[in-house]
């Protein structure tokens, strides 16, 4: 074996792990995993069985990736992560952990972000820290969740989704492209609780709900709309609406919305705003027109 | 010794553990430890000073363990929990933690849940993960506590009660049995804030306190109550009504609520719902009647 | 070398380290870290490069010092902290943590905080669980942050601040000394979501703001103000005035808050409550005839 290794380090003999891999002490490494060229992997990592980790992978400190997962190439996973967590059958079989996960390339997890098993996601994700991803999340592309969010599986985000810290995502609810989601809002969706009827909330394109938000079960929030900070949005907010007030009140056009400084009108955002969006290079017409039918 | 141990395993003199226990790499375990038959100790776990490990339970990976912990039989302790917590007195002495804290049996706490020393939990506790509960949080048995929830201690919780995520119960609540709190939930505790006088919420049996709900100082949640979304309860909530708003109005009566799919009543949901509850068996009506004076 | 070690330690050759320091199992410390008298680290703990342990700190298990950070005296780091974490330059170079991290002497940090590099913070600081604090948080003298607060950066934050569990602080919030925050607060920052234009929140001296308050872009909460429980703040509170609702509205002066038990006027807040206060063993009025300037 000629790559770097530290002390202490436990590598299954089934392993395939390329040469200029660097890796640190105290390290585990189980049956059958593939880890490709220039991968860095960090004191005090252990990683199960069946994994693959591709090229160029960074595995801080301390992160567990558990049986069965899939890091996509010049993925960053931060100290402590949890990859592939075991779901609730685990917790009576005390096996192995069967589900599939596959993390995108690109992807960034900040620090302590725990992802379950039975998850496949698209590339360029982030994290904050202590990120919670329940299984059964569905997760497209170029989505961001901040620190402390929950997102609690059986859900569908799609793609260029930003969600900041502390973020609730109850199970059923849907989550359209280029949607913003701020602090502590939370999509519920229980319509009389407790029950076993789940109503999922529905978040179309361009749609923006503002900090301290609860979305009430089964409501839908249509596209270019924007939702006060502290809103309890107890019906469905229509497509360029604003609404505030608990419950909530329609209270104007996004269109008529003014940046109070320059004057200019700021919504639709798209418009307005291009930070790591897929129209930043070419101007927002012209990816309109480019892409009748959005990725 | 002829059970099964890892590498770099530290085992005190004094720790006396049964000879089917399967223990992985760089464990510690420290003075005057008990192990019984059938427990897992995955890598990186270290165990204090005389705890008590029941049989079955399963450790898994770096899981910390205080001192004076016990562990109920056939309980699962997730990845990176800490048990017995110190207290805030350690600081200055930092010798040992001298409180106990007893987990009882069957119970399930995720990942990353962090319980104080000074408590004693009843069986079937359940914990979402990265859960705190501080010291003196007297609970009862088949508990559930959601991710990032955040049991202040000096509270007092019966049995049966469902907490979702990222509930936050103050010091000196009083949550009673059958109760539910959804996500985002707060029971505050100071009436003048801040001062040195605390007055607690009491929560009584059956009520729900739905997701994102304030409960200000010294306010009752009478039994069957429905608090709606969003409300700041700046009074008390007398039996079986629903109350909604910032500040709460009563709208209603809860027998008045139907499943708005089925036409059929709701609440009290006692009568419609017995997921995880001691009536699933038998039927309300029989439970009730042989339950006169409730566990 | 004749301080006490456990087993597999692993110590740069051009660290310094003091006779008396208790060292546990599986430490790693690196190039050019000074460690003084009466430090003990416990097992598990990785101390990067460059970094400063000052006389009598306490590195509970599994703590994790990135490089360039320097830790005062007395202080407590509980367990899993991460401190001096990765800024986000780290991702594409992967090479050294290069921005500074000071923490004052006496701190305590209760376990898996996460502070960020480049932070300076003041004496006396102390946080809960899973605090996480970004870069450039200027954050002054005795200042509490409690379990799950997320400080987001480029914030300034005074001495004696109060933050109670699950408080956000976006950037660019200025909070003034002797402020109180009370759970589930957030000072948000953009006028426009999603914008590049960020407007932070002023809270001045003496403020109290209450559990669940939304606090709106470019909002200030003048001196000895007390914002109400869930109050959703979209305009600038005066001097001395309480303010509640969704959106707020004035309902009163401070001076006018009885408390129901004994009848006493209860603000400001300062004349009648003085723990962990500078003014404690002299009195208020003393200490403000003493200190026209306030520190």
């Amino acid at each position: 074996m000629s790559y770097s290794m530290g002390k202490n380090v436990y590598i299954a003999e089934s392993a395939v792990i390329a040469e200029d891999t660097k890796i640190g002490n105290n390290v585990q490494i189980g049956e059958n995993v593939i880890i490709k060229s220039g991968v860095v992997i960090r004191d005090n990592v252990i990683i199960g069985e069946e994994c693959v980790i591709a090229e160029n992978v960074y595995i801080d400190l301390g992160v567990i990736i558990r049986d069965n997962v899939t890091i996509g190439k010049n993925t960053f996973i931060g100290a402590r992560c949890i990859i592939g967590e075991y779901l609730v059958e685990f917790i009576q079989e005390r096996d192995k952990q069967k589900h599939k996960t596959v993390i995108g390339e690109n992807s960034l997890l900040r620090s302590e972000t725990i992802i379950y098993g039975e998850n496949n996601f698209g590339h360029d994700l982030q994290t904050g820290h202590r990120v919670t991803i329940r299984e059964n999340s569905r997760i497209g592309h170029n989505v961001r969740i901040g620190t402390l969010s929950d997102i609690q599986g059986n859900c569908d985000i799609g793609n260029y989704v930003n969600m900041h810290s502390n973020v609730h995502i109850g199970q059923k609810s849907v989550v359209k492209d280029y949607v913003w989601i701020f602090p502590y809002v939370v999509l519920t969706n229980d319509p009389n609780p407790p029950s076993e009827e789940l109503l999922g909330v529905t978040v179309e394109e361009y749609a923006v709900i503002a900090t301290g938000t609860v979305v009430l079960p089964g409501q839908v929030i249509k596209s270019d709309a924007l939702v006060g900070a502290g809103a309890i949005v107890n019906k469905n907010v229509e497509e360029e609406t604003v609404v505030v007030g608990n419950p909530i009140r329609k209270i104007g056009d996004v269109k008529n919305i003014k940046n109070k400084v320059t004057g200019e009108a700021v919504y639709p955002w798209r418009y307005h705003f291009d930070r790591g969006m897929p129209w930043k290079e070419v101007g927002i017409e012209q990816w309109e027109s480019e892409n009748k039918v959005q990725d």
